[in-house]
């Protein structure tokens, strides 16, 4: 008897990549030359770069926390799921160069709005995922329809209040960080009857 | 009784190669310096750059994909088959390279003949490493003989055609690149199969 | 029935971006140019940022090892331990930008200084991640508290210290390393009697 | 009961930091900038760095598979075994730094030595490990005495014959990892007894 492909693979590569992705954000901080800045500067500027690679780092982990809810009542991938899965990877990985992009010209107008862009290509990447995903396993999605629309508002609209309020638009970006931060009712749910369970069966 | 070596080993390396590989080329898209190129430069260059890191990406996804699709059958490893996968983990890690030629040096005749025999490598080590394969499995590689072919003459062909017109050769791997996108027909119809049942036994 | 996430993903994803930033480092060990510096200039240079290299691989090494215990007795996590263990592999993500931050400015007061506050975040990290592991698992984390202060003082000294005595400060973390490197006495009692047990069995 | 902990991590680690290694590589292969370099002249310098590459890629990829072989009879770990690995790994860690070396600085006397000493490190490092291992396991290396023997007098003589004549140290690294292609002999008998059982049961 055929055996279908398990989630195994694709939960270890997707993994593989994510773990890269948020560790090499930390190469984006570069250090600033001996002589050309203050140190005084150089403590500013390092401080603001680790706040924007913090933010980065908190989105990706919520897209790690999330990819992980979705695939657990997956048992089997097809090749529609195994590629949007790599579409979604791809989107991903341009946040390490958003990152940068701020890293190399700052806090300004254009660099903010090319962040903010970076932001909404893996969003969209995850909703062609999570129907991909729940054709098959016919769970609906963990995350309720509120915060998704709220924060696709959010996203789409820090992309052009970066152009003239930089700064607010990160705020905006770590608003819908804070959102995702909270763990989705039905994980809630399940975690507390599955550990009632295994209490019980100790 | 000894055991022979499983094939998790060789699976979870591949992955981790692939997905340095297909994330580490984001290190290329390297940001223009502030006081270099205007903001309408920059993002022209930026826009063509991600267009030609979602090709390599594509075509890493591509033979991650396929490899996943290759060792399915496959139960135990033996030294041929480890290097002979070493070798085509090299072979691919050669993209990133190439991927980083064309980031330096631009759309032009030279890179872009570079960036195809980059791709031309790891074809050649993919069918070493299917030989290899099936020589233990008994399976036949799950890509047709036509699609092999094609794609082998084009590859080789945008060699030479990246001479004259970069982006004609630049078209060719990315036409390459969509027949892949294809799910092999074996996969399909296991898939199918495979599906059926498990709805079945549900 | 449902089940819990189990605590695999957990740690293939916690080994991927240790392995990553363990090996990452190594990045940081810039060849300098050939014109810039003589030979023997160079060679020095290198001996000095191989064994600082050498101090932070050491360090990020009793992380993976003690985070390797802490996730033995969990058998399934919560949305909590996901992204306390987040927040530990981002501290965590610190020590390399700290490395390459004495690599580029060189064994000086305020570099030095730096470096050591970035082992002082993922020490505070690892508290709180072990304080959510034990909420579950009920079981004391294996490290006792004598080394915990010890190494607590010694590493938060080593930012005031680095400020007039670099060198001492480094020494210093260097002290902490050398403690924990010792096993945890759980860990060898633990190694003992399952040792016994599995000759046995034999 | 308590469990001991099982070597899963242990080669999940140990993979991901190999993967890193062996990737990272290619980082080093620096495309020359457009107007520095002619044409001819980058192609050979290219084509030079990929050998280097090519062997610093085999030599990695035979720890790989010799690390695989050795593991294969280990049943769980302890906290020397996870400390020579630990070592292992850092020893390894300098190859691309060894590799970087000569991309920067060509192949010249001081370079190649520095290259060569970097293969020294992982070899003293892995008959450590071999021990550590060998102790727990109770079965020998799968490796032969006189290839141990030849490779180590092989690989510590290039690091003086680099001083005089690099190509000729270049190929005697390049000769010790022709012997180690090889399979050891056990892994061969077992391989095929072990195919001979699975046609059998089949």
């Amino acid at each position: 008897m055929q055996t279908l492909p398990s989630t195994n693979r694709l939960e270890a590569f997707s993994d593989g990549v994510i773990a890269v992705i948020i560790t090499i954000m930390v190469l984006e901080l570069r250090v600033p030359g001996l002589h050309e800045m203050s140190t005084a500067d150089a403590a500013r500027f390092d401080l603001r770069m680790i706040a924007v690679y913090l933010l980065s780092f908190v989105q990706t982990g919520i897209y790690w926390v999330n990819h992980h809810y979705l695939l657990e009542d997956l048992k089997h991938v097809t090749h529609s799921v195994l590629w949007a899965n790599l579409m979604f990877l791809f989107c991903l990985s341009l946040i390490p160069f958003g990152t940068q992009w701020i890293a190399v010209r700052g806090v300004n107008p254009y660099p903010v709005a090319a962040y903010s862009l970076c932001f909404v290509a893996p969003a969209i990447a995850w909703v062609v995922l999570s129907f991909a995903i729940c054709r098959i396993t016919h769970v609906a999605p963990a995350n309720g329809a509120l915060i998704q629309t709220v924060s696709a508002v959010l996203n789409v609209g820090s992309v052009f209040v970066a152009l003239r309020m930089p700064y607010l638009a990160l705020g905006m970006i770590g608003f819908v960080a804070f959102l995702w931060l909270l763990p989705p009712r039905r994980i809630v749910e399940r975690t507390r009857a599955a550990a009632s369970l295994h209490s019980d069966s100790r």
